[in-house]
């Protein structure tokens, strides 16, 4: 029922872009840290299941900077084999390296990714504005496919390089039919309103789903967040009932969990969250430098998002 | 004339450890943005004919983060079969997935690298130090190779993410015969002093000269510093000369050197400087973010290390 703004926002309809809810898979791992594309092909069927109309593989919460390049391509290459149709993809591929950078996104282009998300370079601090124009139009010209679709990745609480709404406007001008979009995860409002204002069109998702009903009101394309991990369902709900009477409580109940969850190391909490309901120890493995909670932390996070949010989640039914 | 202070302090004085002046040798790139591996071997060759006791390739002022783990394989590999000395170089390995960060420290350590210069994974930000030593633990376990010396690198500045002088000394005590030393980038001679108050026989080199004759008289191993792809020479003076009577004037002369040349933006800069005095523009050549001074900007630089250093370079015999 909600799906008209975005799609008459489109430059292009009948492209096979993502709109709606986006989750950035968590990225499990076997006993020796190498990656498991088993239980995250798993994974990823059960968020499609639960709502989530694309997948945006590889991203921070993905722990997609602990992932080397090889890695990376292997995983989308399981997925894709095992069935998850690439319309639904949004993988992570900006690195520090250019050429990593074009390896990624080539690979997501020639595999029919709906787009990609890219991060910015994010080693050098203060880079210019010049500079981050270059990369990105090196990028863009060295991928030279025209189905070529880029998100850009703003996430400074992390990366610490983000892009100023002068940055993002010059790329939209260079590549309209590449640059179409960009993931918020600055964490301030005002900075999506601003871009939401600034570029019409441009499809803007908000990197927590605590802003998703604000944004949806001023025109962004959906939500992509760590937590859709775990609760996509009530998020999707919010999504597709943007419009309805009971709009603000569903958002105040969405909210009101992310901020539970968030109380926690975010990525070890979601992963002992998917280990605890899953009754499979092995989803809690993180590479380091993160590290995972201690049963007794799990215990807590479990215990206080069923107790106040009467949060649970069942794999009984689950592929 | 100076060496016995820091062969004294060695652990193990038959090992082929590098004290004194390392250069973190700048990558040049060809028209394509590719690594140019035959100027890079020249300025190698140059850089040790001038002083420098080693090479720390693939550190910050090398564009190492923004060259594939491929690229940098590739271009130790030439480095070493055109006869650069293995026991010279100091290559840096350490990146943000630790799968990286074992295959390039594997590389170096089997192609008998003198040591490896390891950043901390510095996607995600305030790591716990629980979760660094676990991601050091595991590279140095996953090498599993007695060989291997691991300096670490400490450039807060840059990296954001460091090493506490408690982190070093648990990472010194787990792994006596590995983790022998560190850069300190952090600009801080409190810390410096610090590490080396704390850790005797730990080969702390300051990240920039202008620490050296402090660093020297409290026990530092040398120095690391980006500077010294342009004034080695002066700066292996300091070195060579540090008990002299002299000394303090001769530090004076490096630091005046230093604080002129980091007024501009550094990478570039230096670039800018071989360029000119090599007579070759495509020296002047940067990767992305990164972006090369206008020849104004490049005129300036150099007529200012000029005019008021007497600084210039002479390439005609060079090899």
């Amino acid at each position: 029922m909600t799906r008209e703004t975005t799609s008459q926002r489109s430059a292009d309809p009948a492209s096979h872009r993502l709109t709606g809810v986006l989750a950035p898979a968590l990225t499990p791992f076997r006993a020796d840290l190498s990656p498991d594309a088993r239980r995250l092909v798993r994974h990823c069927r059960w968020l499609l299941s639960q709502g989530c109309s694309g997948l945006a593989v590889f991203g921070t919460t993905s722990e997609a900077n602990s992932l080397s390049v090889e890695e990376r391509e292997q995983l989308l290459d399981t997925l894709l084999e095992d069935g998850i149709a690439p319309e639904r993809l949004m993988p992570g591929t900006g690195c520090c390296a250019i050429s990593d950078s074009v390896r990624l996104t080539l690979h997501a282009v020639r595999r029919g990714c709906a787009g990609v998300l890219m991060l910015p370079p994010f080693y050098y601090k203060a880079p210019s504005e010049e500079g981050l124009f270059r990369f990105f139009a090196q990028v863009i010209e060295d991928v030279a496919d025209n189905r070529l679709k880029v998100y850009l990745y703003h996430i400074p609480p992390v990366a610490q390089v983000g892009f100023s709404v002068p940055l993002i406007g010059r790329l939209i001008k260079e590549f309209p039919d590449v640059v179409v979009g960009l993931k918020d995860s600055s964490g301030d409002w005002s900075n999506t309103a601003a871009i939401l204002s600034a570029y019409p069109g441009f499809e803007v998702f908000p990197g927590s789903e605590v802003f998703l009903l604000d944004g949806l009101r001023k025109g962004a394309a959906g939500c992509i967040s760590a937590t859709c991990n775990v609760s996509a369902a009530a998020i999707r709900n919010v999504y597709d009932n943007w419009k309805g009477a009971d709009a603000d409580k569903l958002q105040s109940e969405i909210t009101a969990l992310r901020k539970a969850i968030q109380a926690f190391p975010m990525i070890p909490a979601l992963k002992a969250v998917i280990a605890h309901y899953r009754q499979d120890p092995a989803w809690a493995r993180l590479r380091p430098p993160f590290v995972d909670l201690s049963s007794s932390e799990a215990d807590k996070v479990i215990r206080t998002l069923a107790d106040a949010h009467g949060f649970k989640l069942d794999f009984a039914k689950a592929a």
